[in-house]
This record gives C-alpha cells, sequence and structure tokens, in this order.
C-alpha cells in the first residue's frame, strides 16, 4: 500500500512519490505510458498521479508525447517519457583516450566525441583541461539541441573516493591520490559532477543501457582490465568501496611484474597493452594498433593468435576464480574484449571448461553492446539515476515551499 | 519510532516486538540487561517491554537471572539472557571425521563430541546413520542437562540446496545430487534440521561467536579449502547462492587436477591431504598425521616447511585475488590454517607482499579462536538466530489464538 499525501503538500511521501512516478517512467521506458498506466503500475490514484505529473512536466524532467496505441484513432492520447531537452554529461579519462558524451535523461547518447591522449603520466591538470575542451564541445552541443544540462559523471581507470573527488589509484595513469576538481568541468549545473571507476560505470551502463541481466561481471577491457559486479541490479562496492578488481586477480604465479605493484596479474596478460605486445604490434595510436591486430588475426599470423589466445586463456581463469567466489552467473566483455569478440572467444571457452567445468555455461558470456559508450552512458547514468531519484528539488520554486 | 501495540494482541507489531525484545537480549550478550535496559534500547515503554519478556519467559527462550549491578546492595536485580535449557544441535560431516554439539540459546557449547570417519566415497545413508549415533549422544548430553532442543543444523563440505536438502555437489565426499533427510536425525525437535555448507557455517560461527569483524573473509581448511564471505554481518551468498569457494580459485594454470574437475586451484596446494602430502606424512589419522607434521616443522624437516610455505603462498595469492575482486579488507584463518599458524604466517604474508603489496594489512589476518567448533557454532547458530527472528511460534498455545 501506498500512502497518499493531498496534492500540493510538498512533504517527504509526495518526495517519495515524485521519485515512484518518474521512476515508473523511466523504467517502462519506450512504452510512454499514459497516466492511467502510471496509476495502475503505482497504486497511486488517477488524481495523485496527475498531479505528480504536472509537477514534473513543469520542472522539465517529463514531457508529454502525443502517440496512438493499438488501435486507436482520432486525437492522439498523452504519453509521457523522460525529457530529451534535459541531459547530463558522462566524460572519462582513460589512458590513451578522453571522452565525453552528452545523454539526455531517457538514456539516449544525443552527442560524443573521443580523442587520442596519451594521458599516462601527464599531471592530472593537464589532463583536465584538455577534457575541458571535450567538455565545451558537449555544452555547446547542448545547447545546439536546446538541453539544458543538468550534471555530469566523470569516470577514470582507478580507485576513487567519489565524496572527496579524490583518485586514490590510478597506476596505469601514475595517478596516486590526486584531487580532482570535476565540478569545474560543467561550472554552473545544478547536480555538478560526479567521479567513478570506469569499470563500474561501464557495468552499469550495460545495466541501465544495454540490456544486461540484474546480475552479472562486466570486464571492462582497455590498458587497465577492470570490473564491475552487478548484483541484484545494483553494483557491488564491498566492504571497502572498491571491489570488482578483476584485473589484478592473479592468474600465474610467476607471472609478469604488474602497474599495481603486483605480479602475475590478469592485466598483463589481457590488458590491450600486453596483447599488442605479446602479438608484436608496433607502437601507435590506439586505433591504428587495433587495425594491425585484426589484421594480423585475420592473416591467421601465429603471433598475434597466440597472444589473443593467451589472453583469453587468462581471463578464462580470472572468470573462472571469480564465479567460484562470487557465484556470478553471468559476464558481459566490454572494451577490446568485445572487439576481439570472435577471436578471444575459443580460448576463453577452453580455459573456462579446463578450469572450471560447467560452471558458466557458454551462452552466459556475452559481449557488450554498447562498447567504448557503456562508460558514458553509466558515468552519466550514475546521475541521471540521482534525479530520478531526488527530483524534488527540481521543482519550480513556488512548490518548494 | 517503533510502533507499539496493545499488550496481549498478537499481531505483527507484536510479534515484530517479541523479536526486537530477544534480539536485544542476544545482542547484549554478558550484559543479562534488565527490562528497563531493553526499553531505553528498543524505544519500547516499559510495560510493553514487561509484557513482551513475560511472554518470552513463559515460551522457556528466556530466563531470568538475579545479579548485583555495579555497586547495587540488597536484593539482586533482575537480569534477562537467552534460555540456557533450550538449546540447538549443531552437526558436521567432514571428509574424514562427523562431529556434534549441543549449542544452548546463549551460544554456549554445552556438549560436544567428535568422530574420525573415512567417509570419502561412503553412501550417504551409511554416514548419516553413523552420524544419528552422535546426533543421540547430544540428545542424552541434553536430557541430562534438561536441555529442550528445538532444532539442529547440519553442516556439509559441498554445495547445498538449503530448502531441498540436497547436496549439490561435495567432491570430496564424492557426492553429487544426494538427498538427504536431516530431520530424520532430531525427530520431534520443532525446528527440525537445516542443512548448510560447512565454511558458510563456520564464518556464521565466527561472526556470532568468535568476536569477527563485520566485514571478513573465513577461509575453512579441512580436507577441502572452503571460504565463507561475511558483508555487513550478513553471509554473502552470491547471486547463485554459493559464493565464496576460496578453495576452487586458480592459483597456478599449470597446477595439479582437482576434486573439482578443474586443476590448479587453492585445494590442491592447501588443502589439509595436499600438505601431508607434499611434506611426505605418511597415511593414517587425521590427529596422528596433524602431530607429525607439526613435529616435522618443528624439527625443521625441508619437506614438512617447503609444504606449509606452499600453502601459505598460494593462500597468499587466492586472498589478493579475493581482496581485489570482493574488496575485503580482514581475514580469518580457521581449521587446519589455524592449527598451523605461525609456521604458515611468513610464506602467506611474503606472498599478499609480493602478488597485493598494501592490500591487506598483517593485523587484519587473525586466527580463529573457535577452531573446529566453529562450523558447530555456526550451524546450530543459524537455527538459533531463526528462533529470534520468530519467537512467536514458541509462545504458549494460549497466546497464539
Amino acid at each position: 500500500m501506498i500512502e497518499q499525501a493531498a496534492p500540493g503538500r510538498v512533504g517527504d511521501v509526495r518526495r517519495r512519490n515524485l521519485s515512484l512516478v518518474l521512476d515508473s517512467i523511466a523504467r517502462t521506458g519506450h512504452a510512454k505510458p499514459s497516466r492511467a498506466q502510471l496509476a495502475a503500475g503505482t497504486g497511486l490514484t488517477k488524481a495523485a498521479v496527475s498531479s505528480l505529473v504536472a509537477d514534473l512536466v513543469e520542472s522539465g524532467l517529463v514531457a508529454e508525447v502525443g502517440l496512438y496505441r493499438d488501435g486507436e484513432r482520432g486525437r492522439p492520447g498523452q504519453g509521457l517519457e523522460l525529457s530529451s531537452r534535459r541531459g547530463v554529461v558522462g566524460m572519462e579519462i582513460n589512458v590513451d583516450y578522453l571522452a565525453v558524451g552528452l545523454v539526455d535523461l531517457g538514456g539516449n547518447l544525443r552527442f560524443s566525441s573521443t580523442v587520442e591522449s596519451r594521458n599516462r603520466g601527464m599531471k592530472p591538470d593537464a589532463v583536465m583541461k584538455q577534457l575541458a575542451g571535450l567538455a565545451d564541445e558537449a555544452k555547446a552541443a547542448a545547447a545546439a539541441e536546446d538541453i539544458a544540462i543538468l550534471g555530469g559523471g566523470l569516470a577514470v581507470p582507478g580507485l576513487v573516493d567519489e565524496k572527496r573527488n579524490v583518485v586514490l589509484s590510478a597506476p596505469n595513469l601514475h595517478w596516486e591520490h590526486e584531487q580532482l576538481e570535476p565540478g569545474a568541468l560543467l561550472e554552473g549545473a545544478p547536480l555538478g559532477v560526479t567521479l567513478s571507476n570506469e569499470a563500474n560505470s561501464a557495468a552499469l551502463g550495460e545495466l541501465w543501457y544495454g540490456g544486461g541481466p540484474p546480475d552479472f561481471l562486466y570486464v571492462s577491457g582497455e590498458v587497465g582490465v577492470g570490473g564491475g559486479v552487478i548484483i541484484g541490479s545494483e553494483l557491488f562496492r564491498g566492504p571497502g568501496g572498491s571491489a570488482g578488481e578483476l584485473g589484478h586477480i592473479v592468474v600465474h604465479p610467476e607471472g609478469p611484474a604488474c602497474s599495481c605493484g603486483g605480479a602475475g596479474c590478469l592485466e598483463t596478460f589481457a590488458g590491450q597493452e600486453a596483447i599488442f605486445e605479446a602479438a608484436g604490434i608496433p607502437g601507435g595510436s590506439l586505433g591504428r594498433r587495433t587495425e594491425l591486430l585484426l589484421a594480423a588475426l585475420a592473416a591467421g599470423e601465429s603471433r598475434a593468435a597466440h597472444a589473443v589466445h593467451d589472453a583469453g586463456r587468462y581471463l578464462g581463469i580470472a572468470l573462472a576464480s571469480s564465479a567460484r567466489l562470487m557465484d556470478i552467473e553471468a559476464v558481459v566483455l566490454g572494451g577490446h574484449f568485445a572487439v576481439l569478440g570472435e577471436w578471444l572467444r575459443p580460448a576463453l571457452l577452453a580455459s573456462l571448461e579446463r578450469y572450471a567445468p560447467g560452471l558458466l555455461e557458454p551462452e552466459s558470456l556475452t559481449v557488450s553492446g554498447l562498447e567504448h559508450s557503456g562508460t558514458l552512458l553509466g558515468a552519466a547514468g550514475q546521475v541521471i539515476r540521482s534525479v530520478i531519484e531526488s527530483p524534488f528539488e527540481f521543482l519550480p520554486a513556488s512548490k518548494l515551499a
């Protein structure tokens, strides 16, 4: 039973019901529910829903669209959707690129831009300055499409203290305890900019916008290998807050030294650079090296085949161990693991069969359809979720009394 | 704010408050709270607490004890404690022994008995028959001490379906999909007998009765190596329900075949038998072999030292990987890892330092003080927790109308 408050009284119940209705609209997604459908779905009266929707429309978070439902004629009905004129900027700093994406409240990527950038060993200030240029592109795109930016999410390949905007450790960038000021990237955005881990953001992007199941392990393949664990449609953070560090599972006790200070980590065999090196791909831009690797694989070159085989084998070991420990039954591969897809898969499946027979079904190992935009979507999506959970503060001032 | 219902009305609120008061008594433990202290701690009125306590005393779950508090003179005050005259039987089937323990509601192990038994490859019926003999000993002990048995918990070294009483897989016993009837071990006990995994039970035993912190990884060292993950003072079961299989984390890709069908698992290096074999300890009873191993270590025999060094090294790798994946910052070692304690520790710490420097502090690695009784306490404790959560059904019939 949902408690109902008198319309117009902005109390706790009304705050909660605003979020409930907004969440229902978000979950219904492309179905664009009517007020009557929202009332049926939430247990609220139609009168209460109408009043709540009026506030949400006035706040700019929800938009009405005319649409014909099955078999309807005459005047179109009114469907509701999260506004396409409110947006959040997802941003990503990675080892060899920077990226931004403008995501509207409905989760549509309206604009994106990626530049290659050698960020390893660069000072955070310099990287943030370059990222600010990209953020300006997103702002210009938003202005051109008349989208108001509510906030932003910035993902980095490392452990972060989200509350204090500190990158605790991003070994592949050579950053340790770096204080960032992500809010400066989007001056004036009411929700500011939140910092998050890249693999966690990509996992959430997969959950919310990539059709991910309620429980899965997302594997992020960049220069580093990261992981994001989704359990019960929530990010599993672990007691210390930084769970999912799949790239630093030890897969060979005599393996090479790792950027984390350890040795034999998955990343040393299956990270992007580890594969390029093992495959004998010369240095150059990420795009170029990827092309060369795929060409070498297509040509059946044995060094490339070996490198990808090893990466698949060690990824299989790490997934076997992860599945044993967390009893996770589905895996989504992203980043270069998605790009290498079918080249990687035979060795990965053979490894799982050898080290943990029967534990993970081949069909439970899928490749993300979002590719590199998963991180941007997830970084933005965390801010969109916070809007859905607290729409109250976007109400017109007259309702905030 | 706690809702309060009129005393005597056995509704949902009263059921919840019965549990609340019982839980407060359980948590206060040795302090034996007074009614006034319970009222202060729960937010209920003293009148409500008195009425609830009266029912709990009448049900036999709570007992009053006279005690002098600080500086009090004259007539002793009345303290409350979980009754020592209600008990639960913890039982354990392991690869080379069977054990039972009678645990009173306060968590005191009032009687225990262990027999060596070669259970590997034995039919479940034969093992259960032998265990029934031990359960009878526990019943006799309960009768002698005037303890009423409310139920029992049976722990096995394998994956279980707790609802259906099925051992899904216990490779070290050679059991696969075996239907058990644990309830037959304690005919007439009102709560029956629940089946659980051995390492999970031991982890819960450590949490409830061993002073374990709210977040830790418990490592069970028996013939098999198991794990139990406690997060937020709850057992972490994972999406599939069988999380914590630490023994089957792959620690060496060229390691030996494992009973699980995989290869290179931690258990193949750090399980009890693996250590005995590597140390050159001849076959025999578990107790005898353990004595021989400890004597060989004390004498500085290099094979024994190597075996324990390797076990510590590979345990360190598995803990490094686990801590990376789940971000768990404390580890409690049980079973033979507790027995080997100081012999194992140097190699374990060196391994953690090599593979995950700085991740786990040495002082966060502790040894269980409960040793083998942790599993019995945890198996029984799960039933005790269910009593605390639903004391209602133990109320006298007149209150159940």
